[in-house]
């Protein structure tokens, strides 16, 4: 079993923000980042990928399908865009960096299991002082 | 003559858009940095300070005091805001990395020059590919 | 279960020097690291914290109170300090990168579980080139 | 158990090209790295070490044995040579970065058993998008 | 006056080879840098382009066209190729990293003039620790 | 004129004090720098020589003749050392980076010179938020 990984960069604005709550709420739990007209990030999204090693190429999967699997479910939804407003798949959904790996799995697994594949963790790097990792469970 | 730099970080959201243009020129010149929700970066600002070095403390200016006016000039007030929306010293300003560079040198560059120093460059990475630079001149 | 990481960075001298042994013994095995007025390094200590996510804030744990208890717990006491000297929770302990991990997960992990978390690695950058991980066990 | 690990890097180039296939195919299954003439890369060999910590020297391993192993065993073989020819444990190996993970473990396994230690982990860094991970089994 | 900086990465192989010379002597300067069958890097291309700052755009120069200049001129003729064999441009060029920036200023300052602004700097990194500029005199 | 650069790492140890003034001077003016013990620091040092490139070789200067006068000028003198204490050409100096660049330009200068080139800037890395550059006037 081998391991590899690909990362991709995404720019995109959010605001964190729990339309339940009132505006001191937010204030306090979520501070700066609950700014009325948002803040932003230079996003890395680094996916791991688990398998064998093919005799043949010496792949576990060709880099550049799993490039099109990352800015197909992902990449060309995010970049340059405003979570909370543009990005059909995050609708409801409070934009945290923790529920971005949640929602960023769920359109990568199934996407790199139909290769033949496995998902095995999905990491962001929200600033150069802030991550997350997600292993499916 | 001894110059010294300092780095600072600051997130935040900005929307590339010219108010006196349609929407069509400017998706046709800023394509998607003019999406309408705008988007984000973690901005770096490196400030260089340039003197004569001090046979008492050894230091061109002493970078506490040099961190405290890039806080107090620009990143407190720019971290975690819209550029477009929140900043009072942006307000008519199209948010480009290029303006911000020369915005932040008239805000900086006085409080500098207080310090018995000169400010030689203002430095703004906006992305791990894109950098702007101003001298002032 | 989500992983969140927050990394911080602290600046300190050490030397690697076994009191039980002659100096030919400590110069034999510590070498350089072993010089009688000590060296340093900036150390990046990064923290990974393991949970579930709330549904109301999108959290693991609040990245500001995680930040709190790194620089409560480590940070305030090791930056710009001499790990040999000055550090009253390190007296008698060799500070080699691997106690650091060690020293530091003792007393952040409680302080992490009163928050309702719980630690689950510790990681620090001595250098570009060398680092060193504790996951509790 | 305690995990330290060591960077280093070599400059080497490769071609990725299956001796099995016609041209046509390597092109279509390899693209540009399969490439005639070959490419290359600054690779990145990042060894984890896992053990007790040695309550005498504070260390799992001494950092200079194991940099001293990888030297040896990988680093002086692949530095500044062409992995489709010049290396010879890596004769009628396929030089993927995943071949490349398998061949160096079980060169660098065996010397660091012979120090009383493990080895957890092989990474290699390809290009600061792509990475590749090996644990042995 | 504003200076904006587009960074691009390419990954090549090369060989330091004086054919006027014999191995010794090649071998005597170069050292492992000609070993026969090359080696390779992950080169970064760091484009300084200068101009004044629209008052329509916030621009000096659209990034965008600034990446296609750097892609058709310059990346797409060295990515993923050696740089002795397949590069017409470098056709009889010894290739060490000063002479790329040579080679790459005399292919992008007149296509970067065409746009109307000035080419103010190549700069190209071979390794963490290898870095050339050159600034057209 | 072409500019190459060559870094180097070391790693040192420090105390900002000025033996004129009292301890509160010390504090007021160099805070946690001024700590007794003294604290330290991964540096680098970066280090830039200008001159025209040989046709013979393709180079400003050879970077194995730049990584020896790095090596045996600065880095093997303060490599793993206290900057206080342990340093001959330190001897009376108050080691702040301003006067660490001073210092090793004119260790360096005159052993570049002697190669037929010019050295053209030092540069130091304090953290990864401080930097010094000198210019030699």
């Amino acid at each position: 079993m081998v391991y590899i990984q690909r990362r991709e960069t995404f720019s995109a604005s959010h605001r964190l923000f729990n339309s339940a709550w009132t505006d001191e709420q937010n204030e306090a739990v979520f501070g700066k980042c609950s700014n009325r007209h948002g803040h932003g990030h230079n996003f890395q999204l680094i996916v791991t990928v688990k398998g064998t090693v093919s005799s043949e190429t010496g792949f576990v999967m060709n880099l550049v399908d799993l490039k099109d699997i990352m800015m197909r479910e992902v990449i060309d939804q995010v970049d340059h865009r405003n979570l909370n407003e543009d990005v059909p798949f995050l609708q409801g959904v409070l934009p945290s960096t923790e529920n971005l790996a949640l929602a960023f799995w769920a359109r990568l697994s199934p996407a790199i299991e139909a290769r033949g594949a496995a998902l095995h963790c999905v990491r962001i790097v929200e600033t150069e002082n802030n991550f997350v990792e997600y292993y499916g469970e």
